[in-house]
């Protein structure tokens, strides 16, 4: 198939972003290692940091900054209509701790490659706003808390969330967003910094958390949907704690009902993975309580944390049901009883069909091997989606996983992934014409 | 039935040792109280403080005290030949963090009331020495090492032992000994106090540490032999850390994987105890990596201890061989890989059968109501029987289980096993014609 020559153009401007891409990598890893991997706690030094690293990149482009009162950054290079929805890309500059430097950071990078690549096709202009968002706190780990600054943005953020410590320095999300310069009363009742309407499409590209597309032997796929979850991350199984003489008629092991428990989930996962339903479970804290601990001790408490997602709300109503049906059984077979905790939950992230077609369109045109992939992580494009907001999935390839820091995504994958971001901005933002001739 | 008036007069001797075992057991409750329950490290104040309380006991009895190297207590009421192997009770004066006042100090109460209630008998002198025996740093929790007193004066007490640290002050066996006055040195390579030959049979009264007794409405047990055990202290579980976006098929949770052994391992058991086949299996340790823990991450490594006990060795072997083939399934199935880590192991300690139809004769002589019962829990009276020392067990009726602060033994029950023991001793030493007239 001879190639749209407008298609060629596009292709070679964003690979010529490859030093722009390893470059701004480079640094953010250089400013925010911790050794093995890098740390950029939710508005903590490494987070600023790159957040402060982008806005150096952005002079160079002449684009416009601006930082709402969660301190998220923008990125905006202006349209000819500036009262248009705008067309808004990327995603989060935190990390979890000791994790790897592309999770997050690649849908900023790919957004800043993208605009890049765009202003240097000749006369090129958007009709309408490119805004390029830095998000912030999108790990959880840090306040216990999903999407704080997507949410935060968009208006959706519940005034609990600015009470939630931080797990390490036990501070509230209001003393660290006011630490850095920001304004949490702002976040409450004002109108959001992000209004319905003001956001045409939202494009999130991340890393895949999973080997689908190393497995597959594919650089990107175009995501067909974020899964809604429900959470209880602060669990605990109530037994008794007894002795080693005690014998098994008697014992009421908090860990052995934990185990059945693990166990009896993960078979009705294999079942849903056999019924082609995607869903995940998982069991991040596992643990007796280490001041009980002794080799001749039947633990009397156990603690984990549990986080359940599915696609649709159904499935999620459905899988909840068998949890608590399975919660039910261990206790009677057990004689412990389970205290699941506060509950949180996020709704299912649907992709818009008319943007994943663009996406998908794009890597047909550009050439690209793809696959349309679900998202099982979650991710703030799916806080958009909850506001109204339009969104779009693009997932590049990634070997040994996230959060660590064997994380390792190939360049040329990124730039493949970018190509299709440009390509999507481009068509949406009225740039069809613009060539490299 | 007519009771025999010797009988009746030993019974008699042995109720009206009432307040002197309250009496020593609110002492002690007073002087180790940690708040909730008590505190008597091994090597620690609060077995010092029990230690202590013992000796000031025995001048008001006029018995001789004496130590070993390691710092056990020894009382004894001399015999008329006293060439002659000893006869010996007693038990332990640790306890574990935050445990109860029985567990330990029962036997050596039990030991000093029968002693007391004898010496009250009108021209009762044993044949040979009485001993009664206060073991020092029973519980594995505080070395990770078993029987250490009893042992150290057995002279079995592997050189090694000297070197382990205690889990809380991080200090070696043989620094806190020789802090407290003791001659580690003096346990490598010299006679042991206690020479075989020395001993001619020893009693461990203990609380039940189950409640079988409870259950049955009985006072007392004589027990048939303790377990032999294989322990794990340290063993680990290696997967790989994963991401929530992780699917099922690609997970290597080691979380999952410490879950399914633990339900085999309990399954195992239940199949044992449909057979009749006594063992217990307990997992005190399981536990993710606190380091790691986070709600969206896959537990990529896990911690746990394990002990496996039975009452003969065969049975022993079998459960290790049925372990080991459970490991090698789960790490098949789930992708990850078992470092078991230090082995350590105890031998079965059988009870002799002429001591054991002595108290059992005993208790029918009393009129006390009493069951056979195995000891699922390690007790010292193993370590005598490893030696080549006959041994029995006294077990007395205890709600709660042990090792915590609930433990609720009553002094009715306790009399009644010390009346055993005084049974015991009084025939074994030559005193039969001892009475109250």
């Amino acid at each position: 198939m001879a190639a749209d020559p407008r298609t060629t153009a596009l292709a070679d401007a964003v690979a010529a972003q490859r030093d722009l891409a390893s470059g701004f990598f480079d640094e953010l890893r250089a400013g925010t290692s911790d050794g093995p991997g890098v740390t950029r706690a939710a508005y903590g030094e490494g987070e600023a940091f790159a957040h402060d690293l982008l806005v150096r990149h952005a002079a160079a482009l002449g684009l416009e900054v601006s930082r709402d009162a969660a301190l998220n950054t923008y990125l905006t290079w202006p349209g000819r209509d500036r009262a248009l929805p705008a067309l808004m890309v990327g995603s989060h500059l935190d990390s979890v701790p000791q994790g790897g430097n592309f999770d997050g950071a690649a849908g900023v990078v790919a957004g800043l490659a993208a605009i890049a690549a765009l202003k240097r096709l000749p006369g090129a202009q958007p009709a309408c706003d490119i805004i390029l968002m830095a998000i912030r706190a999108e790990e959880s780990i840090w306040f216990q808390v999903s999407y704080i600054g997507s949410r935060a943005a968009l208006g959706t953020l519940p005034p609990s969330a600015l009470q939630a410590c931080r797990t390490d320095t036990g501070r509230t999300l209001a003393e660290h967003i006011t630490q850095l310069g920001g304004r949490p009363a702002a976040l409450l009742g004002a109108p959001p910094f992000l209004p319905p309407g003001r956001i045409g499409g939202f494009i999130e590209l991340h890393i895949e958390q999973a080997p689908s597309l190393v497995e597959a032997g594919l650089p990107v796929a175009v995501g067909t949907g974020i899964p809604g979850n429900f959470r209880y991350p602060a669990a605990r199984i109530q037994g008794e704690q007894g002795h080693v003489g005690l014998p098994r008629r008697f014992r009421r092991d908090a860990a052995l009902a934990a185990a059945e428990f693990a166990v009896g989930l993960d078979r009705i996962w294999q079942q849903y993975d056999a019924d082609g339903i995607p869903m995940a479970c998982t069991i991040g804290r596992f643990h007796t309580d280490a001041r009980h601990h002794g080799l001749t001790i039947v633990p009397g408490s156990f603690d984990f944390s549990l986080d359940i997602r599915a696609y649709d709300e159904a499935t999620l109503a459905r899988l909840e049901d068998s949890m608590k049906t399975l919660v039910t059984e261990v206790e009677a077979h057990r004689g412990v009883s389970f205290e699941l905790g506060a509950r949180t939950s996020a709704p299912v992230g649907p992709v818009d069909p008319v943007i994943r077609a663009s996406l998908e369109g794009a890597a047909q045109a550009l050439g690209l091997p793809w696959r349309p992939l679900e998202s099982p992580a979650s991710h703030d494009a799916a806080a958009f989606a909850a506001a109204g907001i339009t969104m779009g999935l693009i997932f590049v390839r990634n070997a040994n996983g996230s959060h660590n820091p064997a994380e390792a995504m190939e360049i040329d994958d990124l730039l493949a992934g970018t190509a299709i971001l440009a390509h999507w901005l481009r068509d949406a933002a009225g740039m069809c014409s613009v060539s490299g001739a």
